[in-house]
């Protein structure tokens, strides 16, 4: 998607030769517009697919899921880092290992929001080793609702997650990928 | 808003008389043609306030503050309940007390995204005690910007934060305001 790489080269910021930081525009500041464009892009990426819910992991995958599932007519659900004192006590499971906090944490789903007939399209806004991603594919397992896809906004494509994923015959859609950070450079695949 | 009111009756959980649980369309499951419509609730409530840029907090606040910062074209940032490691060192604070689960913590945004130029519309998704509220007002006034006011999905009338921030000469605008959750019964104002 050009529009998002151009404006990854205008406003992302490398931090290390691992980590590119774009909370300008997407994960704690938010351009509405770009979310929106970026929404479509999934929209049209996965419009074959029958899609009946979006998946996605708080905070920052939510405003990019709310606007694929707009575009969809479909709702939206977010994987919960910590269960809610008012949630039911029936809930998915799934593990997450955060590579930049470098711990091991819960993410968990009401079971009244996802089920057997679901067909699930996960969201989220970066992949890179893949944590988060098979966190909410044991979700979607445990509910034993089909999978229809990954969709990314930005994939490390430098580090093993997309493989792995892709590897499981999954369809993974990323917005951008990323070649290397290396050399105070942004290049994308 | 009616459309609201009558989604509230029809899929909100009274969980006590003080708690009601609007996950199936709100803050865990997400209804993005609602969100759609309160976005445009809030944009027209608050069209003549020349507002830059919308403050909202993590997760639950996200998706509303998204739709609104669409339709009146202007950036969105979310406050962070945690500091991410990729977070500039210069943030600006606020304490928020949670009644659901009964601790203090801290939010916070890069000073690099609110400024004294910036008029602030902040969104969230409830105000009961006004704790949240009153973190976010914390960081507008440490970044020395313009308030323009408070919208907030729903209102619990019946808790004092509404009346301490209309007391402070705020304008809040609630969607709907519940009078009262007794007799497992939801009554709005």
């Amino acid at each position: 998607m050009e529009l998002l790489k151009e404006r990854i080269k205008d406003d992302g910021k490398l931090v290390s030769k691992e980590i590119l930081k774009v909370d300008s525009f997407l994960n704690h500041q938010i351009d509405p517009r770009l979310m929106q464009e970026i929404g479509r892009e999934f929209a049209n990426r996965f419009k074959e697919e029958e899609i009946s819910k979006i998946l996605t992991i708080e905070a920052s995958g939510i405003a990019v899921a709310l606007m694929v599932g707009l575009e969809l007519d479909v709702p939206v659900v977010f994987a919960k880092k910590k269960k809610a004192s008012t949630m039911d006590s029936k809930v998915y499971t799934g593990e997450v290992k955060s590579f930049t906090k470098n711990r091991v944490y819960n993410i968990s789903v009401d079971s009244t929001y996802i089920n057997n007939e679901d067909k699930i399209l996960i969201i989220d806004d970066f992949l890179a080793m893949g944590n988060a991603s098979q966190g909410l594919l044991e979700i979607v397992n445990k509910a034993k609702a089909e999978l229809a896809g990954i969709g990314i906004v930005i994939e490390k494509g430098f580090q093993p997650g997309g493989k792995l994923l892709r590897e499981q015959g999954i369809k993974v859609e990323s917005l951008a990928i990323i070649d290397s950070l290396a050399d105070n450079e942004i290049n994308f695949l």
